[in-house]
């Protein structure tokens, strides 16, 4: 369609996800117009990530040392770990700043039609952690979908073993959202998991 | 939120139109686990586009050499210029494979509230290549927005001293779109326009 390093910026675009040809097109002009250090510090921050990013020696989650600095930091609660599919579900739980604990990144979760299974997630490397006696509590925050849940169930039976407190992020009713809109299955849960007021 | 180099890359990434704090995130995570390969295909694709890429010295369009593929295509019929706001435009219309004329690129539209007017745009380009007899007509294909309504306008009243022809794009309803969903604007414009059929 263009001419060369325009259709080539274009295509390379539209690979990156949610990013379709409109938007690529869109994209590849404000870089066009862009001043050329500002197009060169995306281009840079892209390859730095690449390089010095990787992923936690203990937990698995990003980091550009050996260790995150979730891990490295000694004031967090070393008795519980959150575990989570993720890096970016990290960031999501420290954003509500609700939990002081330590995390678990598995990498993704259970799936089978992927060909996902437990070995092909960081749980290895989670019962060795607990190995060391100290941890007093496991939270399973996987996704509440299917797959998520899935890895709840096998990770559960898997810990129910050791001894360890194993909890699992509460299911209900968004707040803020409006009751009729809820779906059935999140309302049953939200029923289920009721919690006595007075 | 993120340590350094992620961090870096979600706020470079945010600065992308059309790329909120959530999908600079997704992305920034996807780029972290593709392929280097990849990555640095993307990060050359941008920094090319910036050393490669230049106007026509003829129309304004997007260019790798002096002159634009449609510039230097002699089976173009060099007797009708479209007029339009963007390279993309350029891109649109071709897309449609029913113009086989030349281009001009304004580069924008006249809009007095962000300082843009006639100066700002390539429109004296436009008139030297008017100098030169050969063309015979003028398609003013700016949007059809105030600001593109007003450059055609414009440049329709100083184009009219020319003794060529200038003609503008239809305003109607969109092909496959639902009548009752058309805003009066637009019916109205489709029945100002409206052709005999029979």
């Amino acid at each position: 369609m263009y001419e060369g390093a325009v259709q080539d910026l274009i295509d390379e675009l539209g690979r990156l996800p949610g990013v379709g040809p409109k938007s690529a097109q869109r994209i590849a002009f404000f870089l066009l117009d862009a001043d050329k250090e500002d197009v060169q510090r995306l281009s840079d921050a892209m390859t730095a990530v690449k390089e010095r990013v990787k992923h936690c020696r203990i937990c698995g989650n990003v980091a550009e040392q050996e260790e995150c600095a979730i891990c490295r930091d000694s004031r967090r609660d070393q008795t519980v770990i959150c575990v989570v599919e993720e890096s970016k579900d990290v960031m999501a739980i420290e954003r509500t700043k609700s939990y002081r604990g330590l995390y678990h990144v598995l990498g993704g979760s259970i799936n089978p039609i992927a060909g996902i299974g437990p070995d092909q997630l960081r749980v290895r490397e989670l019962m060795t952690r607990l190995s060391d006696e100290s941890v007093e509590e496991i939270v399973l925050a996987t996704d509440p979908n299917l797959e998520g849940e899935a890895t709840a169930t096998y990770l559960a039976r898997m810990l129910s073993t050791l001894g360890i407190k194993v909890t699992r992020l509460a299911s209900g009713l968004p707040v803020g959202g409006d009751l009729e809109y809820a779906d059935e299955v999140t309302l049953g849960r939200a029923f289920e998991g009721r919690t006595i007021v007075s």
